[in-house]
């Protein structure tokens, strides 16, 4: 079985859609948050704490799980959603992105990627057929494609050379795949350069993937050219195949991703912010480790049904972090899950009753990114 | 409301015995073990988990508390039960341990003790009246007296000096505590010496206190030696109140404190061990952050009923320690204190079925320290 997605509904003020995506571990509503969990575990969380927050698809990390504790070792132990213990969806990136980010530590060829270990400096190798292999060891339901992800800034010339190896990637990517509970997704590049967007949705379109990532965006870019760039390449993908934003996760990038066509998002910035002692609230962020809050005894955000908010107040939450305790970063990371995760599934019941871009501007006017 | 000990009934072939605490809290059973939440957290569990892991009664530091966040703000919070969000009874204890063992950053009168913060360095000062109204604020059920901890080795003299100290300070402690919700428990002190034990009994029991601790033992001294002072104090102690030895908690004293007698012990051991990646079997500990379990696809303990042994492996829990992800130390935290409160069932268990010294020889046998 693979990767299938339907497309329930469509806004009729915006390019907005409800959708679902069929799984070989289950079914889950479009648009879709999916938490991060790098290293075969969402940070400081349980499974279940990760599906009561509201989780129904995870993210995991196909550099890190190859160099620690090793893909074989996770296919050994019968793949990762049984080595972590859960039994929903999981996305595995192809490592492009991290070993890209490695700089100095990387050098790059047609053939793939060299670099060292960001743990022990030892030596790897990455290609496009050894990304495939990596993740069907890890047995992931959706692999990405191993792809060139350019910086920003940059200039035409290098965006169009990553486009175009990202294609020629994408291939080789597709003809090595074999797993048949295992779907690959493409990445469409092409910087900030509308003409080279069109020609990867086109190059890639023509390889018949059953979803494609929008890729190279929230690299550094301001937001409006973020937005910019979705507003030219979404509506040039197919309607009926997922639509996955990479790296994306503020409330205000939700958003403004979904009403421009957007089905999937993932990114780290709940569950790390939470860990520097960062909340998320209606009116913006809050950061529960300074002072002022010390005495506030009412929860991180008042109305708020997350395990934290029903328990513990500021004060107690304020006095854990200080005192860098554990639980600290478990009950802030509960509480800003819940809120992304809650945030989608208004965004979802929005969309369901004709009302996303009242809802939208309504959770923009308080919100202060 | 005060603490109330009820004595349910005497092992015939040794001096343990089954009671029931009643607290301002709810009732529990003994022999007890408590776990500790220094800083009002058992570190990396929520309370549900410490509920479920059988956890009925925590100890937390006055000394940490009076320090971060202070007793007055948790006094404002509504006082620890709801500050931590722990609606069983908590013990605390009265800082004189914690302050004693500062060395060189106190200074000791008869007044009380003068010590510097091991946070910032600020000057603090301790008196037997201060631990009282400290303990008052944080509301919990059971307080401690301000004691003079002896250490190991110590002479006659400065052992005798400590527990005359210790019975001085015992009433001043008493005198002054006004706490209707709060009771307060002596500890007899005396070091390793027959004589000052039993003065120590003599002179506390005469301050009828509703419990009492046998303190400056597990200090560093041989445990035949901690075994031969609890064989000679504990008959001394008044049947109808609770007996606790403090700062016990690995499985071997915890069965040979109960057939001494012993009712009640807190240890910081399951939970410190835990985070360094050792965990308890029935074999005794097992380093699970060794390579040697990297592949090593079963539970911690086959046949253990704790969370993290229905759903995890130690190959997983080993590549979460070495990975420094918080799940791991949540994984151990979890089986530890489980396995050592499912431990302190079977020795109820055991008791109540006439059956405790086999019980005991049994776990002995396959136990390794």
């Amino acid at each position: 079985m693979v990767v299938k997605y339907k497309l329930i509904k469509k806004d009729n003020k915006s390019h907005a859609r409800l959708g679902i995506l069929s799984t070989p571990h289950g079914e889950i509503e479009t648009p879709v948050f999916m938490p991060v969990g790098t290293q075969a575990t969402v940070k400081a969380m349980t499974p279940e704490e990760v599906r009561e927050a509201g989780g129904r698809i995870v993210l995991s990390n196909t550099y890190h799980l190859y160099l620690r504790p090793g893909h074989e070792l996770i296919r050994d132990a019968g793949g990762l959603h049984r080595f972590m213990n859960w039994d929903g969806p999981i996305l595995t990136d192809s490592g492009g992105f991290q070993v890209f980010s490695l700089g100095p530590l990387r050098k790059i060829t047609e053939d793939g990627v060299a670099f060292r270990s960001h743990i022990d400096g030892s030596s790897h190798f990455f290609s496009p057929e050894h990304a495939m292999q990596v993740q069907m060891a890890l047995g992931s339901d959706i692999a990405m494609v191993f792809d060139e992800c350019a910086p920003y800034p940059c200039s035409y010339e290098d965006s169009l050379a990553a486009k175009e190896r990202t294609t020629r990637w994408a291939l080789r990517c597709k003809e090595y795949h074999s797993h048949p509970e295992q779907s690959v997704f493409g990445i469409v590049q092409g910087g900030m350069y509308r003409d080279l967007r069109e020609q990867s949705v086109d190059e890639l379109v023509k390889l018949d993937f059953p979803g494609y990532a929008i890729g190279g965006l929230s690299v550094g870019e301001p937001k409006p050219l973020m937005y910019e760039v979705l507003d030219y390449t979404v509506p040039l993908l197919p309607e009926d195949k997922p639509r996955y934003l990479m790296g994306v996760g503020s409330p205000d990038c939700l958003l403004e991703g979904v009403v421009r066509g957007i089905d999937m998002f993932d990114c780290v910035l709940p569950t790390r912010i939470a860990r520097n002692g960062t909340v998320f609230t209606r009116q913006g962020k809050l950061v529960v480790r300074n002072a002022a809050y010390a005495r506030d005894f009412v929860p991180l955000e008042e109305g708020c049904a997350c395990y934290t908010c029903r328990h513990y107040t500021r004060a107690y939450i304020r006095h854990l972090l200080k005192s860098d305790e554990i639980l600290g970063v478990r009950l802030t990371t509960i509480h800003n899950l819940h809120f992304l995760l809650n945030l989608m599934e208004d965004i979802r019941e929005a969309i369901r009753e004709d009302r996303l871009l009242e809802y939208k501007d309504h959770f923009l006017k308080d919100w202060q990114a």
